[in-house]
């Protein structure tokens, strides 16, 4: 590695961790009112105790090579320290490695919003990373299992995308829909703030260049033709993406243009593309965006009516369309001679068989099963030990007032409106203001939720909600 | 090109692309509440339409060699997609290049602002981008007709700038102005969220440092100088426009600072030194930035005056001070010994006569004409075939409801405010809290807005608001 | 300098640009809904005014070699401009210095905030710069005394940091708190809007990035392994940092998560990281965080039980940490053989003895009385001339309305809210919907502040509020 290499990908880095803003943002523009300031939080707390366990133990899981480093996992690099004959190529590594680790994370707090402890959420952040960094071994690491056979995700639609969306969807499941969420049917919510959401999009699609074409690790040798590429296949794919979800939103929500379908379309199609982006050409970067895009839209549309309640497509966005970006490798990649990047395979449509396409599909498969298992066990036993659901009053009160004391309790207006669910649609089935209470939270129930923090953690209450709805 | 060379290109290119959130937020938040999240949907869809329009054609129109091309076009790169051994040297490029084209159009969105029908204007943009394509290969193209003669454009003060803001005043002028905007008089409306404004400014002006930097379009040789005195010229305009625009706001206002007396001062001495950034001096810089600054404002003030309706000031900020930007390089640049991009040229000021003035002159003219022209046969198509003006029930609910059902119909004092025009200032001309409703629309054409969608197209209105107003 | 380096310099500095708009949005949020354009518009200012002071005098200042030039100050490059051969150092070399200079007067105007005059602070501004410059020859001029004796202070803790931060304190003293602050006690006041903090908070993280790994100043030789070590220990410093905030404030706030904790232990920890970033190790940069993060928070609280208003925190965040940085270098560091950063010296826990200790210990001592002292002398000066401090009435009406007309009279909700301090914690102390008028303003003494504009500069009571509160 030179320093020309090191630049690149400490730039890239630099790139990437914008992209906290931006899904900070976004999925606060996407969450109601009295939830907004909490969503930036769990992001927050995303780096630094996702940070902290990837330091101690991701790292070394993922890209370990000390003796006892085996096809399933890594050892060595742990608490990452290195000498200075080593600490150019290693710490450079370590903080790329770690802005898509707490990338992965970040991922799932959209699932787990507007009703889940954040105590809880802590606990999960940190332990999150771990499961994160058994995948990344598999793929990216030398000896892992699933690059040894050949899979391809190069900038990670399997290891950071989908390994996060199964999670979430794991707890969506888990935790259950909002209170209220569908007593009016499957239709979409408004976004809070729709313009903070879009801003928080645009800040993700440009750090999505970093993500992509960063992910050359480098641009010595021919490297710098395969980032040269990378950008040009990813902002095509966005392009074919957004512009597959304004025709499909435009004739879904009869002659409107949805705000959350154009955000969904051109996010799931960067998440399809991730997984090819130097090895794709130009138009087929267009075809995989805009079918990225369109499985998203439908995918939202699916969880809502089996009443999976995702409140900001997490597994939409970043699950499904990561499937389709890692399958869409084994149809269209041609073998680079450049890097070896395909590892000498090519895809369906250029002659290489099935061999790629079934690697791709066993990719799916480990990253679903071990996602999904892990997250059941952790998830369970955050439940079980301190509780993973806010209780009733707490959720109708709303995250920022009960975990972080924001809200206003002298102005009427004000208060009513931040413990309304959010601003409704125009729609004839929601013309209430407010959320009716659910029968079993009171006007006293409500005051004591606020003053009542020092037993909060026996409350029988958190216990009922999320076994009982 | 080394990879050295392409690492820039790609950085600034990113740096670039943050650009488009920058005018978002500004946009956004000069307009009025109700067409907020319109504006920032305007502008993601120049990024998408313009996008494959200039994958499409664009870049071959601009750039192509191939046989054919001619000083007024270029031929070749139809739907970018080149073999390996070209890759890293044209997808740079062509990512390089995509970032200024969306950058071109999107700066014509805030024009039309408030009252263009969404589907009017993506088709605007799909078309707007190949207009841009021409100017653009004149004088950047190898055999462009400019180029040729010796224009000097260096990072597009007239090959962006100047061609959006003409399109943008044909846009205006077709449009006619909002709805009661001049009823009061012409003074200046409140900006509708001044702080997003402000850090849609901040991202602008850290976002130009790519555009004007990245144009030396490339690091090797004596291109690093350059794009390190880019990087002084940028700053110090933005200082001497900034500055320029305090004290003129500060007498002009009766000792207040306005707002958008600053935001516009600042970016109308950005646009005018960037045609010049790499090869005049930082003190000429300041001085070039002061200029354009008092330009822009003067302008502003000028337009309300004519009663052209443009609500975020795209002609004073990036006409009127790209035109003073390009002919100051026929005024101060000295000749360029290190990569020669002065064309053999200097300015009036440094001993080269007429001549580097008359040519930029020409290339004023030419651009002038061309987008104007093209513009007027776009405008008059599109509004004669899908409509181009919102219907006065559409303008008055706003297009955030009208077109992506975003609002509050449940909350009165949200939705009496939110089809208010705007805040109002404490002026004694403009007490009204709401806007009179115009004699033509009443409360059931109101109501029955929301409800035609089927039929909106063929609607009477929809014509004679852009024929009589 | 190889081109190599310049682009990693230039890189860095438009990275570093962007933690204006961090400033921006954090300050904003932090202060009053009726003054966040205005304190906007202060960070505006910086970059004008201190930004021209730089080009002039400051980067001589601090940098000039030309004969003349000593241990305490430089001379030489006034109003920057250079031969063409020289032009690539210079001029990449200056653009970075300037973007650290608009930081360090950025810092101030957080202490500011809620009652300073604008025209009193962007002379203030212009000032500011100059002192500033001072400190920065002193540790980073090449015959710096500082430098000399062996002080290290990598990107500043001490220079940019430290600086701001006293300068701010002082300002802080001299302005006395805002009208009515601590009529409730020291309680700490709600963030105006928690979101725009986090998202401030946010960029100034990632900006961070730029700021200490571009202070190796290039990438060559073994720079870039510094740069990548400087990215691992500058986000390992927040890990710690934000960790301990996240404790601290758990249990502080009766198991509530204070939002403000959490933004001051994260920027605090990073600041105490800034002196050290390329010459400790991972571990030692999260101790050294998680300290600055608990020093910084423990900092707030005390300042406002002595009853210095700061409403940004800025002395805690910027003040107290940096001197826990610039000392923690003379225990931490280890002698740096690639690049010699370290001068030769090794700190107290790795062998060096107290040596490095003790001229870290007058590092600080001199950074503080000269700040202090100059600081008194422009701020005395300014409020004796043209005057400091707003007046009552002024401050009631808040800043945007009364320095840059805006705000809303003929809306009695917003206008009513918008003149009460700021929306009320739940707390039995502070259950008024505004604060009380002070015994001398009476709502005619409020019509007729915004009419007497021409009158302001004699108004006695401007004289009174400063010296009698």
């Amino acid at each position: 590695m030179t320093w020309d290499d090191a630049t690149w990908i400490l730039t890239s880095s630099f790139i990437i961790f914008t992209m906290q803003s931006g899904f900070g943002l976004l999925e606060s523009g996407a969450v109601s009112h009295k939830n907004e300031v909490n969503i930036m939080v769990k992001n927050t707390m995303d780096v630094l105790f996702g940070g902290i366990t990837y330091w101690l133990f991701g790292y070394g899981i993922s890209f370990g090579e000390a003796p006892g480093s085996n096809p399933f996992m890594g050892v060595g690099y742990w608490a990452v320290d290195v000498p200075d004959a080593e600490m150019g190529v290693v710490y450079s590594s370590y903080i790329f490695q770690l802005s898509f680790a707490t990338t992965a994370t970040t991922i799932v707090s959209g699932a787990m919003a507007e009703r889940t402890r954040l105590t809880a959420y802590i606990l999960f952040s940190f332990l999150n990373t771990i499961v994160y960094s058994f995948p990344a071994h598999w793929i990216w690491g030398r000896n892992g299992f699933l690059n040894t056979l050949g899979a391809i995700d190069i900038a990670g639609s399997g290891v950071v995308h989908l390994c996060g969306a199964v999670t979430g969807l794991v707890a969506a499941i888990l935790l259950k829909p909002r209170s209220g969420r569908y007593d009016d049917g499957p239709n979409e919510l408004p976004l809070g703030n729709p313009t903070n959401a879009i801003v928080g999009m645009f800040m993700l699609w440009w750090g999505w260049l970093g993500f992509n074409c960063g992910s050359t690790f480098g641009i010595s040798g021919g490297k710098w033709k395969l980032a040269a590429k990378s950008a040009a296949t990813t902002i095509n794919a966005s392009i074919g993406g957004g512009i597959a979800a304004v025709i499909f939103s435009y004739i879904k929500n009869k002659r409107k243009y949805g705000v959350s379908d154009l955000v969904n379309g051109i996010l799931g199609s960067l998440v399809s593309i991730t997984a090819s982006c130097a090895v794709v050409r130009p138009w087929e970067a267009l075809v995989i965006g805009a079918l990225g895009g369109v499985i998203t839209i439908a995918t939202v549309s699916l969880m809502d009516r089996i009443k999976i309640d995702d409140p900001v497509s997490t597994f939409a966005i970043h699950g499904s369309a990561a499937v389709w970006g890692l399958l869409a490798v084994g149809l269209f990649v041609e073998i680079d001679y450049l890097e070896d990047m395909t590892k000498g395979h090519a895809g369906l449509f250029k002659g290489g068989g099935m061999y790629l396409l079934g690697v791709q599909s066993l990719a799916v498969i480990c990253i679903i099963v071990w996602s999904a298992a892990l997250s059941v066990l952790m998830l369970y036993a955050i439940h079980k030990t301190i509780g993973l659901r806010m209780t009733p009053e707490e959720e109708m009160l709303g995250a920022d007032l009960v975990e972080h004391n924001i809200g206003n309790w002298n102005d009427p207006v004000v208060f009513m409106r931040s413990i309304s669910a959010r601003p409704s649609f125009p729609s004839a089935t929601r013309r209430s203001a407010v959320f009716p209470l659910p029968p079993e939270v009171s006007v006293v129930s409500l005051a004591s939720a606020l003053e009542r923090e020092p037993k909060r953690d026996n409350d029988p209450r958190e216990q009922a909600a999320i076994t009982s709805k």
